[in-house]
């Protein structure tokens, strides 16, 4: 088989054999189809797009490129969510704990953060001690003794996917909607996970800015799953403002912590209440009600004991930013609107992003919000808090926010509802 | 500026502005634009095209990236022709030295072959001594005494282009109208020809097969002329068949040779008398009539200067083949099909092109032709001669000509004209 002529048939508004594809996927992992081929051929996917057969052979060609990991030897049955990326989406965090504490294994595998999403290796790190990478084994022994383990996809799952996705990032093919839903897909199955729930967020601080395009993501994955025999339910959640109140790293998790003691924003509780919902019905358990385990404090300790399991200390203080800056609200009224991707872009400069995959975060950076859309507040009063190391970085970050607010006497904030829809 | 930024404006169905334009090109000749976004942002110009002017400026910048020749010390006027390449493809042998007879210089740039198409410099290889390789000032030594040089390209003119075709030739992104239109253009503009002929091979030896592919490169190489200044007029011709009897290296030389010594095959020396007048009137010359050159020994008096001031001996034997296999007519009647395609790929395999560029070529192989799309034939006649240094080439050559020829009895062939349209 040949480079050019798998090229020029998507090129061409063909649709690729499965021969072609398993070929184009292992010859491009193997280095047999060069870059410059394969970003070629990433343009015309983009731009001719698959069919939902080729969806389904290119995300299997991926899982293929590696291995794929066996749950099989657990006494109980695996769950996982996986979000497409948001602005103070701490959601994992409380959200895996608690999914164990009910009955299911969390074997979640995640990234880190690029832009102004966050990641949730990023934030699990501020933890002192906590380390992201384990062994298959040592995934294996947190998932006995903790019942949900938080940990970095190790290099052997889904090598294809890996350098795909390094390449569609330079070459301006990451917005394809069966590129993205085959490389989130490839590396869920390869995890071996047996029910998934997907959380596609939708909104300015979103990948998916529109709800018809977050439906279609979410329609090509539910698709993949089911073509592949996993159980997959999608839901379209709201990323039009930031998730909660802290936005960055130790801010989340501190935020999350409230969550798993009873606490915490309702939004941030709600969704995560949802979504655990979601992801023990996939696996078949309606034991235990999730919300009984925010209350009994079981929740807390699987999160305590999953903490410790991987080196972190759950009872260590979390670093802070040495630097804070307070906007106040410029007039009295309603909050009629707190722009997630500008919060967002603003965490990012505080430094709780990375604009480099190479970068390092700061832990302690990140934007709190003391009022959320709705809010009634009062002029002069705090309205957001920046966190930075550098006050140097406050400048940048108050760009971003400019306009990314409005307070408007007797006003009423237009918003996604919290959950707009589900697809299964 | 940033080449995920350009990408991403015309995979998006944008118009690339100048700066835009003149940056990517400039970035990728530098190596700052890496091969794998170039190849992203060919295939998003193939699938999205290009406007008129944004065809112009990538013309432009591709000029830019290298030297600009200069023939203003020269007392006659430029003119030059291009063909977009086919099968029996001579024409520039007796043109150049025809053209520079009537009054004309005449500063060819050449190429080599590549797959079933022939290349003018692999031809005059064939003739000891010859060489392809001129510096600047050598060429201008030659147009001043010869009045005509044909010659590789230096590697200094249009380096852009140079670098791009390499890439596109394996990323399936050949086939882009305003990328092929930009290719010719910057290079005919760059080699600083006064006026220019674009001959554009239409049919199934040439690059485009349909008179509507065909007229739209034209129209756009035209547009490109024009919009840099340059007196450009296009002819759609015939490759629907081979051109001439000969078809290879030295077989295509020695008919060339026939042509300029007053004979030849009549579609040559239609074609080449018909390009003569347009590049002598796109040059704004119009004494002498080129039919009379021909006839009158001016043209070869110049054939003969120019290849003895490229080392080349006008008189020495040209090389033949070891060996020969004569196809006969398998049955009598009127040869309705002589198909370009095939007897080109039948040359390619006997030897006369080659598959990689770094490929040698037979100066003796190639195919003969003794009979033309129109002619009546006699079973058991010879309808084809091939020519191969080794017997074992002749099996695949053979194999390429099934069903590339038609005799039928009383049959009329169904074949464009030799002169399809011409624009300007």
């Amino acid at each position: 088989m040949d480079a050019i002529d798998v090229i020029r048939a998507k090129r061409d508004g063909g649709v690729l054999s499965h021969e072609q594809i398993d070929w184009a996927v292992d010859a491009y992992t193997r280095g047999a189809i060069a870059e410059e081929q394969m970003s070629a051929l990433a343009m015309a996917i983009l731009l001719n797009g698959m069919t939902r057969p080729e969806v389904a052979r290119w995300t299997e060609a991926m899982i293929r490129s590696g291995e794929r990991m066996d749950w099989s030897s657990l006494d109980r049955p695996t769950t996982d969510k996986h979000s497409t990326g948001g602005v103070g989406d701490k959601i994992t965090l409380p959200l895996a704990p608690l999914v164990a504490a009910c009955g299911a294994a969390v074997p979640q595998l995640s990234g880190r953060g690029l832009g102004h999403t966050g990641g949730t290796l990023d934030k699990l790190e501020s933890i002192p001690g906590w380390k992201a990478s384990l062994s298959n084994a040592e995934m294996l022994d947190v998932l006995r003794s903790a019942g949900a383990v938080i940990c970095a996809a190790g290099s052997g799952l889904a090598p294809a996917d890996r350098k795909l996705y390094a390449l569609r990032d330079v070459t301006g093919t990451v917005e394809s909607i069966p590129l993205i839903a085959s490389s989130i897909m490839s590396k869920k199955i390869a995890e071996g996970t047996g029910a998934l729930v997907l959380d596609v967020k939708v909104g300015s601080g979103a990948f998916m800015k529109t709800a018809e395009n977050a439906r279609e993501l979410a329609e090509t994955m539910v698709a993949i799953g089911a073509d592949h025999g996993l159980r997959t339910v999608a839901l379209l959640t709201a990323m039009d403002r930031p998730l909660g109140n802290a936005v960055g790293n130790a801010v989340e998790v501190a935020e999350s912590v409230e969550v798993l003691a009873g606490g915490g924003p309702s939004d941030v509780v709600e969704l995560t209440l949802t979504l655990a919902r979601e992801m023990l019905a996939a696996a078949g358990l309606s034991g235990k009600d999730p919300a009984d385990a925010l209350k009994d404090g079981s929740a807390m300790d699987v999160w305590r004991r999953m903490i410790t399991a991987q080196g972190g200390d759950p009872d260590a203080a979390l670093p802070s930013a040495r630097e804070t800056h307070v906007v106040t609200a410029p007039s009295s009224g309603v909050l009629t609107r707190l722009d997630a991707y500008g919060v967002g872009v603003a965490a990012w400069r505080l430094g709780a992003g990375r604009a480099r995959k190479e970068d390092p975060v700061s832990f302690g950076a990140g934007v709190t919000c003391h009022a959320k859309p709705g809010d009634t507040v009062r002029e002069g009063e705090p309205l957001l808090t920046l966190h930075a190391d550098d006050e140097a970085r406050f400048a940048r970050a108050l760009e971003s926010l400019d306009g990314a607010y409005a307070i408007e006497e007797g006003g009423t904030p237009s918003l996604h509802p919290l959950i707009i829809d589900r697809i299964a």
